[in-house]
């Protein structure tokens, strides 16, 4: 695997860049097995990266690197043509990877774009388009981590001393700086990881790094966070999001919604942590992924209805700005009911950078 | 099996009373694997009754009638002991089965002392004590199952013509009785059921009832209620309970003060069936039972959480009587802030009939 520039951070990327392009394919940690397996699909071309991500092999923050370096294998895949039909392929190589979900086009096309720029700039130097987006990918992820490990600086500033925090789903990047910042500051932290059917994110994947890194973890049902939070005392709910819209509306794992509802109600404080998204102005620009219904009627791979049953998939939910105490950005909380403030100072968000 | 007073509640039977008595042994049917497989427990002595209701073979209304049966058990084991020796085996067995968990004692108590009330009577004639068990539950399960079907009637009238429900967890007696006075009322209902983590009882029980009872049914994972309520306008929430405590706080499957919470962020009545439980004067007299926290580091046999990950499993919470819009009972719908007046008029509740 590719050697990355900032040591550091090896720890989460065990977790996160097991998408990777080298010897002319992709590969892609399966998180759908993980940690119960350890097994990786392979991507002999950029739309079986897209296949990938609509199969869920990677999920969270994974699919960003999966469609970077699925940019990087459709530079292979073209390497041979001329200069203006490679563009053209990798021109619909990044339209087709963003489009690969409903719900993250926005923030995909900045991924494939800052990987199209990329490639541009390689051609005209004369240089190796794939080389140059795998380059591009380690700097865009160590700017992002840089502002992530800030997000998670301020989100820890929000935990008591000794104290517990629930999360939802995996959010792998914000959930293991949190940790380490936590340690960090010497925060006495316990975590309550909600399971998150029907993937079980929560269970094998966000359970799973806060107990490798030393923490107090313990794993509960999806309908059990109401009860936890008022009985065991939990201080603060947080997740990431998968998109921050401007008008404060959060777009994140189905289930998100519920456990903020049951915060507020709760009198839990929930701060989610990412940069507000540009490209949803308001929650009405976002397409909420509904997802193959069956999937619901099994776990783990074990049928748990009866045949002739339907099921209800969709892949996300949407929580309103009035349940949301703070989003939580690299610099510093905003209210969600003025995220405008966050860009006055030049910032670029959390995906961006300039090439 | 033995023959039932009440062939018109067959439907219900086989989801309930599929605990019963004969040849010396008690059968149970197996809930937990149910659809899926139809298999029993066999029990030879009531402490192996006690055994099979604490590993959740059978749930909902069907430990009240597995209760009785394993009096009836008791009964025939200690059948060749003097009349004073018989009656002093039955005292213990009726509390050792009562307290077989800890959050149904009241209710249970209600039906081994009836059971006990029963045998004396029985060895007072001359009687055989099993069989004047058996009648005995025959009669009290009629008596309750009448009940209920009032409690239908109050339930469905708070349906809308076309609309849908919510349920949680199985709730079987009042669940069948539902949906078959909906179908007499004409109501076009559409059900929901969450699917109730960690043993699935909404999505192998409540949905396979509601499927087979020709309603539009869809199973939906447990951190999907709130969006399911807002996204496709749920019209009601409704559950049974375990005990619904004087003051009105409602006892139930561990999910459904989660659900209630967000049943009135979204502005959607939550209505409990059952009558008030004497046995409760406050929510203070509860006991949540705690069980194997291992088991929701599992889904339907298959480990889901990494080694070394602590689970958490409160198999009931509590529902403040803020978020319930009306305790449903069989002489009609009372406000949970005063369940003395469903005592007024002489009413006994939903597990009491004289003997």
């Amino acid at each position: 695997m590719t050697e990355r520039a900032d040591e550091g951070l090896a720890f989460m990327l065990r977790y996160e860049n097991v998408a990777w392009f080298e010897d002319g394919k992709v590969r892609i940690l399966d998180r759908r097995v993980y940690p119960r397996k350890v097994e990786f699909v392979y991507c002999s071309n950029y739309r079986e990266v897209i296949k990938a991500l609509q199969d869920m092999v990677t999920q969270s923050a994974g699919p960003y690197t999966a469609a970077a370096m699925g940019m990087a294998l459709a530079a292979y895949e073209c390497r041979n043509l001329s200069e203006e039909k490679q563009i053209e392929y990798l021109t619909t190589a990044a339209y087709e990877i963003s489009h690969a979900r409903p719900t993250t086009v926005s923030r995909m096309e900045l991924i494939t774009g800052g990987c199209l720029t990329a490639s541009k700039k390689a051609l005209t130097l004369g240089k190796n388009v794939s080389d140059a987006i795998v380059e591009h990918t380690v700097k865009a992820n160590n700017l992002r981590y840089g502002k992530v490990n800030l997000m998670a600086e301020h989100l820890v500033e929000m935990f008591p001393q000794n104290g517990s925090v629930m999360t939802q789903c995996f959010g792998e990047t914000i959930v293991g700086m949190m940790l380490k910042v936590a340690k960090q500051q010497g925060k006495n932290i316990k975590i309550f990881c909600p399971e998150t059917r029907p993937y079980f994110q929560g269970a094998r994947l966000t359970a799973t790094v806060c107990h490798e890194m030393g923490f107090d973890t313990t794993v509960i049902t999806d309908n059990m966070p109401a009860y936890v939070m008022k009985k065991e005392n939990v201080d603060v709910f947080t997740s990431a999001a998968d998109a921050i819209c401007m008008d404060g509306h959060i777009v994140n794992k189905v289930g998100t919604y519920q456990i903020a509802i049951a915060a507020k109600y709760t009198g839990i404080p929930y701060f989610v942590t990412g940069a507000p998204d540009k490209g949803h102005p308001t929650v009405d620009t976002v397409k909420i992924e509904m997802r193959d219904p069956d999937f619901v009627l099994q776990a783990m791979g074990v049928r748990t209805a009866a045949d002739g049953l339907k099921g209800y998939y969709p892949a996300f939910d949407i929580t309103p700005p009035e349940l949301v105490s703070g989003v939580v950005t690299d610099t510093g909380i905003y209210t969600p009911y003025d995220l405008n403030s966050y860009f006055k100072d030049g910032n670029m968000g959390e995906f961006e950078m300039v090439i």
